[in-house]
Parts: structure tokens; sequence; C-alpha cells
């Protein structure tokens, strides 16, 4: 899960910026979302339909794949629900080694796939089989079963102003927020943290990522930072009891700060200050 | 301590807005701290040092006050360090039974008021006798030993975006912030909390404030939320060993949120689902 505006290789003498100037070999994230799938001629399907232009998304993801030496990436333009219904959808989802969903509006993705035989075979290959789902902004926030779409940043410290719904659901034990500090959405992920105490928040920043393996163990990359909310601790809240509108009150919320290579497991709630990477990703030892 | 953006009772059908629309009598924080000052004949100073348009902010509070029935509100245009120095400034401090800093820029309040008599005067009064220090925003902001002067919000959570310096001393073991939501502050206090544990950060939304007695017990009021940062159990951060401009790892940061009736007892770091109201303020009872 990667919080939006992943390193893509821009190159900024053609006047492509981009926030983190980093050197994209050394840590770009979507060279380790291709490490994970198995290396440079896993095969790869990236799914725009979060976005309203995905002609120019996906070529932006076939540039990036391509400048790290990708051969088997390919792009999956679904825009309507009859298209996920495609037999010939479906069978490239059986026979890629994992796909990556892009930015943009997660409704799209809830209401174009949720009930259909594409992301059934998604959900089944992630759970048996050694399968890599990605995803950026709306694409991560659309991995959990509760899904944040809507919520003011300044206002979210008041009751009925976080609106979520079911996601994609690949994980039920967390919740993801993204653009997190960009953003300022501290209070929005913490107000649906205290309503769903069971579920971690992962708050991801940008070009920051989250590696979730085995649905537990969790690894950040990036260059930046993901907060986790844990609210198993919390003691009071006043969240069921006062009109829409009114401000939260939480007591005991801890919150844990991950940077590259810190780690986080979440059945244990346990923050790991060095984890090593996933035993797939040194399998695959691509380069 | 208020967050910014205090009601002060403007008048929507004059075009003076405010972000709250709250009923002004019940809530106003003004109207709580006069309460706390002794009632509506206690004499407050109102001193606009942190403002670079001090007659306008000056005349918004006496109006303001005006309109909760007070009769002995003045307000004192300090801008230079030299004025600070005025034997009448400090008679007129130790006259007064509070004093109230307007909103602006903290540094301002510092570099003129930090080693002189003036300031000892106020000090050695809220230390020995009954007085009443309040401020909004940056005015809030300057009352610890450490204060934030700056800090890029969406930056907050890389080592060395936070800026701080000494602020005019009021209190040691709290640090302030404000505008919090509205701003996106979380990371911003989180990383000061992270550098000096010792010390809670206090984050205040905008019309909302913390009452604090005796230098330990917090009440929240007005329409917002205050967020309490707890680093006392923080187990783990690279803060020291990190190079600046790289992100932060924390663990275990506890987090509160306070809602208007809610308190927080600095020593033994508790928060208090129902906090009464302070014995100074129950004895005006001036309604």
């Amino acid at each position: 899960m990667i919080g939006g505006a992943e390193d893509k290789g821009l190159n900024p003498e053609r006047g492509e910026f981009q926030q983190q100037n980093l050197n994209y070999v050394e840590l770009g994230i979507l060279r380790r979302i291709v490490e994970e799938t198995g290396g440079i001629d896993a095969r790869i399907e990236v799914i725009t339909t979060a976005s309203t232009i995905p002609f120019e998304v996906g070529n932006n993801y076939l540039n990036a794949f391509g400048k790290i030496g990708c051969t088997n990436i390919d792009v999956m333009h679904i825009q309507k629900h009859e298209q996920a219904l495609d037999e010939d959808c479906i069978k490239r989802i059986r026979a890629c080694d994992g796909v990556m969903f892009s930015g943009g509006n997660q409704k799209r993705l809830t209401s174009i796939f949720n009930g259909t035989e594409f992301l059934e075979t998604i959900i089944h290959r992630y759970q048996k089989e050694k399968f890599v789902i990605a995803g950026t902004s709306a694409g991560a926030m659309a991995m959990s079963e509760t899904m944040i779409y809507e919520g003011n940043a300044s206002r979210a410290h008041l009751k009925g102003e976080v609106k979520t719904t079911r996601g994609l659901g690949f994980m039920s034990n967390v919740i993801f927020d993204s653009h997190f500090e960009k953003r300022g959405r501290f209070g929005r992920l913490a107000q649906v943290v205290a309503t769903n105490p069971k579920c971690i928040g992962v708050g991801l920043g940008e070009d920051t990522g989250m590696i979730i393996t085995h649905g537990d163990r969790m690894e950040a990359i990036g260059s930046g930072l993901v907060m986790i909310l844990d609210g198993h601790e919390i003691n009071h809240t006043n969240i069921a009891n006062i009109p829409t509108g009114n401000p939260l009150s939480v007591e005991n919320l801890k919150v844990h700060f991950c940077a590259r290579g810190n780690g986080y497991l979440i059945k244990e709630r346990k923050f790991v200050e060095q984890i090593t990477k996933s035993s797939e990703a040194v399998a695959s030892d691509m380069f």
C-alpha cells in the first residue's frame, strides 16, 4: 500500500518534477514491488480503474516500470462494471503474478469491482497463492474491508465528518489513509479507529508504503513516514453518545511513526525497530 | 491557552463571520476567561504585542469583552523592547487581575519581553498570586519554556523541520501548538515531544482552549478539540541518530483527544473524563 505520489523516475531536466528527489534506483517503491512480485520478468497488470485519466496514468506506469527494466507489464483500462465481467480480464488476472491499482477515486474501485468474479479471483489468488496486490493513494485506501472515502481534514475531529464504506476487502484488520502528512489526515484516521478499535489505522505518507505479508507483517518502505494508530487500549471515547457534529473525546490512542526499515506486526500489535525483508523478496533476489 | 480564532461575538448580519457559529453567551471562551479572572469587574490588560495590526486587534477584544459586560478592560500596545521597560507598563501589570496575549507572531513576544521586569512581574504574580494569563494562537504558543516558531506541517515528519526556541516560560512541562487540526500540525508537535519527552504536547484546535490551574490541572473549553501528546512511554526513536531531513521513527506515543469538559492532569499524566471547573471559577460566580 502506497500513500500516493510515489517516485516514478521522472526527469527534472525535462520538466518532470517529483516532491522527493531521491535516488530512484536505490529507493524506488515500484522497484520493490517488482522485487516482491518475482523480478523484472514478473507479469504485473496495472489497473487504472480508479482514475478518470486512465490512459495517461497507465502510460506513466508503463514508463516507470520500463525504467526498472521490466519486460512483462500491461495495463487494464476497466472503466465500467460490465467490463469487469469480461472473461478475458479474469483470465489475465489468473495469469499474472500481481496487480497494481492506480490512484484516483476509491469509490470507482468498489462500485466497479465489488461482487465481481474479477475481484473474487484476486482475493482467492491473494489468499491461496504467492500473489502481490499493490496500490497507491485511492488504490491503497480501497484495500481494506472498511474504506474511508470522504472527510475534510480540518473538521475530522467532529463526529460524522469522516465517511466510510465497504472497500475491496483484501484485509479486515486494518484501515488505510493516504497522503497522510501532506493533507493533515491524522484526525480523520483517528476517528475511524476510535469507531473500529479492532482495526489498526495505517496512515501512509506520500512516496511511502507498507509491505504487508501473510496479512500480518508490515515493513515500511519509501522516503516518508507511515503512522500506525492502535485503538485497542482506548479507555474512554464519547463517540457513541454525542450528536453528529460534536467533537470527539478519546483517551489513550497509541501511535507509532514507522520510517523505512521499521515494521509492525498486526496480530501482536507490536512495533519492530528493524524488520528484515520478507522471505519472498529475498528469494526473488532480482538485482 | 487558546488555539486561535476564538469566537469574538461577531455579527454575521454586519458581515462579520466566524468559522464556528456557536452561541456566544453559552460557549464563549472569552467569557470563561473573564469568569476565571474574577468576573466582569476584573481588570484585564490585552497585550497586542504579537500582532502587526495591534490597534485593530485591540479594538476587536475591547468590543468582544464589552459584549460580555466587562467594565475594566484595557489594551497595551507594546511594540518595541524599550516600551516594555516603561515603568507605567509595569505598574499596570502590578495592578491588573489578568493579561490576555493576542495572536500574531510568537517571536515578537519573546524578542520584546524576554529578560524584562515586565515579564518577571507577570511570572511572579502568576506563581505567587491569583492571576490569570490568557493567550490565543501565538499568545498561547509563547507560554511554555520550549516554543515552536516554525515548521511546515507537510514536512514535519522530517528531522529538523520543526524549529523551537525559548518562550516566555510560564510553564516548563508542556509545549503548545495552535490551529491544530485546521493546519494539520500533529506531526510537528509529535516531533517536538519526541525530542523533549519530559514535556506534554498540547495541540489546541481553533475556538478551543485549555484552562490550566496550579500548573497542573487542565480543563478543555470551547467548540473543538485539544490533543494531548504524551511521550513518556516512547520506547524507541531514531531522532538522535539520523541526519537532518530524514523521517522520524517513534514507538509508542500516547494521544488523547479532549473535548469540552474533558481534563488532563499533567503530573499524573492522566486523562480525566469529566473534570469540574476550577475552584477559582466557581468562587467568582459572576453570572
